[in-house]
């Protein structure tokens, strides 16, 4: 059995993932590229590969057929908008995901960039290396409508974490409301037009399927007030960058922070406005989390090669929303 | 009476304080000068007054003898470095200040500073401006040592937020240990060599005075890990900043925020240290916040005017630190 590990960096900081492959005397390939591969380098890469620990490049259908050899899919992480599923089942591919283990680093991220973007402490920053000392005044947690769009592992976690700021006016929207989370919060469920009609800044906590693609263009940006603020941690489809740019570009929107892009590495032109905090797919990358999620995504890699039943395989109903876009 | 106020910006975004002055038709003037001032500016500008609504500029011995109707200082916010007590005991000027309202914008500031810092989301950011797509790896909070020196109202506010985040190792250190915290959080009381020495990241919440004024210099910083962070919330003089900028300069230290300066407006060296997220004094500036020290500043002063007892008079007990140095 031959592995190739696309994900980069993989086992820099903790080397389990490594040792656990040596066990069972596997040969393997880091990508040599250092990047995040586009669909011809994969399908360049992968001919002579039995399985594939994999990052969130694209593995469709196209690079399968070149994947003659391919067995299994693990994914580094939780997204699945990368991997065609249904591909991979009719070819019999087995696909296994880490979907807990990103939970706490992005949460905790995203509380991190909440209070940095109402602050502006990134504009202050900026100016102050060029030499200008501008003061800028924000509202603390406590004083804005938080929209979350999506109350999965992450979205939840975001909720309960936001507690210990005061009693924020909570706006949520999910596909299937829980309302376990009501007795536990102070939550209003709302449709996302009031969302982003309504709050101060939203975080987005969705996966990218085919209903959440362009959730947000510029029909749903022209809906928020104009010192609105938004985080993505999910995924860069999600929001629409080049009606992004062209909106913040005028003056709309007071900060947006983004974690994740269309097409990474980011080279666009977000990169020109400075009331966008823009950072490299790091949400995830807390040191203890990445490291769970390697080790995760070995472990299945392992149990797989013993012939050892799954632990972690993707469920039926995530071959559902891509099979009925839903 | 006329009313110098020298803190700008100054009823921004809450026109209260005005209205307040208003109410009781006293003559004021707001800084015209737009910034901190220095002394020989204070001096000049304020011999005609009686009250001063002030910041954290310099009211010396110097300023005083110059002040020569000056019956009120009326300060917005909690530090009183910037404030010779025992020169205006001498003249029988009363002062007052704003201990509690600064409290929560500069808590929840030192936890998304936490956060950024422990994420290197600024360095990120800054790459991707440039055009370079970098991904660091980082701790998340549970997994960090923390030392927090000084537990009054800010440093505490921050302990019971931390608790959110799991349960990090803590490392405090105060003058007067408060055995009540040890029931509420799982903390060790350590000197602060100790601090210094086991921190990831050390969080600053003590005031400026004789015995804090550069409590941490190239001795201090030697002892902290290659890679240790800190933030300062607190006084610029509290940590040297010559040599804090020759220390990372060589490559100590993987960030620091600061948010204080010695001399205000800072454009000091640290500004060309991509690793120092610098911020204009803004911790406290949070829209609330920053209101409710404008309006208690001045209710203190219509108080004065009006004859009524004060609310909010400096204590004794902060006299006694200026002129023991403890």
């Amino acid at each position: 059995m031959k592995v190739l590990i696309t994900t980069v960096p993989f086992a820099e900081k903790n080397p389990l993932p490594i040792e656990l492959l040596d066990s069972v005397e596997v040969e393997y390939l880091i990508n040599p590229l250092n990047k995040k591969l586009s669909e011809d380098e994969l399908a360049e890469m992968i001919s002579d590969f039995d399985i594939i620990i994999a990052g969130t490049e694209p593995i469709t259908d196209y690079v399968m057929d070149k994947a003659t050899k391919l067995k299994m899919i693990s994914r580094v992480g939780i997204g699945l908008d990368g991997i065609d599923l249904l591909a991979a089942e009719r070819r019999g591919i087995r696909v296994s995901y880490t979907p807990d283990a990103p939970s706490p680093a992005v949460s905790e991220w995203t509380i991190g960039l909440l209070i940095t973007l109402l602050r502006s402490v990134q504009l202050s920053n900026i100016k102050m290396h060029k030499g200008e000392w501008k003061r800028y005044s924000g509202k603390r947690i406590e004083n804005s409508t938080i929209g979350i769009i999506g109350l999965g592992r992450i979205g939840s976690r975001v909720l309960n974490m936001l507690g210990v700021f005061g009693t924020p006016k909570i706006l949520v929207n999910d596909l299937s409301p829980n309302p376990n989370l009501d007795r536990l919060f102070k939550l209003e469920w709302v449709d996302k037009n009031t969302i982003y009609r309504e709050s101060d800044i939203i975080s987005l906590h969705v996966p990218l399927t085919k209903l959440t693609k362009n959730m947000i263009t510029k029909k749903q940006l022209e809906m928020m007030k104009s010192d609105a603020m938004i985080i993505n941690t999910s995924r860069g489809g999600v929001v629409n960058e080049v009606d992004l740019y062209n909106s913040m570009k005028k003056g709309h929107l007071a900060g947006v922070a983004i974690d994740s892009f269309e097409q990474e590495p980011y080279d666009g032109p977000l990169r020109e406005i400075d009331r966008c905090l823009l950072t490299a797919h790091m949400s995830s990358m807390s040191v203890d989390c990445r490291a769970r999620m390697e080790i995760e995504a070995t472990e299945e890699v392992i149990r797989f090669i013993k012939n050892i039943s799954l632990k972690t395989e993707v469920p039926k109903e995530e071959y559902k929303v891509q099979r009925e876009g839903i």
